[in-house]
């Protein structure tokens, strides 16, 4: 939990008492590389700090899975509208990797509410995230596959872009996989 | 003012005692066709009730205006991360429709934020908003331009559409003027 509390700092710092309160309600969960976290239609019981690993979130249209967006280790995530309202999920969660996370349920959430300086933090990564998804919004209407594709590379270490299976980063960037071959040949030659 | 309470309403009450607390922050401001109510670069000074009319957030892309969203009366809407920072915006705003809107600034926002019942309106507008943009994400990414040109025939009355000049529908669309004239002729022969 150690890494969880410096992850914590990285947004406001959280004094001793109220990280007692916290601390002990999250309890570790592990799932193994293409383990299903969450399955579409399920409700999501869980908001998890997320140790270690790769996960992506996909959904189910028309009979095609679309790749949402990745999340990687240290973060924290959940399905939102699912946990918040205690419906089922219109998306799934899959691990690509061994995973450690640390979850707890939605009336620890709430419990953890009363709390101001957890407040506080969820409150600025929530801003965070919201930022992120405006984002990739703008960059998905604006930019082609390939410069989003570059973007990415930029972003994450080539490592961890390689976890990802190809048919999951074309569908992210909204191309066909041959295409994103096309981006990644192109590219391997430009460089 | 009627109008906003009405608006609050449809997502959480407001007792009477609250109201008069916000009401009276609260300062009627008017943008005429056109007018600019942020311009990108400017720091975002104001929270807005918008009473009556249309706007759209749009952004400079290397030298290329994109809209990003348009808002619809009535709504709330701010620049949200310069807002939230007080930092210049990465947005402009501008109005499509001679438009009625509310305002408060930072320093009355942060002043509502002491009302129990504002904050859980306030955190409900912001989950509607957060669910939207994802949706639009998901949406720009697995649907065609023509489908989600449907889908806005769906989701808003014509004569709103109409309102909004062609060259910003289609940059929302994330294509070109000429193919968004092209879908609209083949849906007008459809239907």
């Amino acid at each position: 939990m150690d890494n969880f509390r410096k992850y914590i700092h990285t947004y406001h710092y959280i004094p001793d008492g109220d990280w007692c309160l916290i601390e002990k309600e999250f309890e570790q969960v592990r799932f193994r590389k293409n383990e299903m976290i969450l399955e579409e239609g399920a409700i999501c019981r869980f908001f998890y700090f997320f140790e270690k690993g790769l996960v992506r979130f996909c959904c189910n249209v028309d009979g095609e899975d679309v790749t949402k967006m990745f999340c990687v280790a240290p973060y924290c995530f959940t399905s939102k509208v699912s946990f918040r309202n205690q419906t089922p999920a219109h998306e799934s969660i899959q691990a690509l990797d061994d995973c450690i996370l640390w979850q707890i349920t939605y009336d620890q959430y709430k419990k953890l509410e009363q709390i101001n300086s957890w407040n506080i933090f969820m409150r600025k990564l929530l801003n965070e995230i919201q930022e992120f998804v405006e984002n990739r919004l703008l960059e998905s209407k604006v930019f082609t596959a390939e410069k989003n594709y570059e973007n990415l590379l930029k972003r994450y270490p080539a490592s961890l872009i390689h976890k990802i299976p190809l048919k999951y980063l074309a569908s992210f960037l909204g191309v066909a996989p041959q295409s994103l071959s096309r981006i990644r040949n192109k590219l391997h030659h430009k460089h």
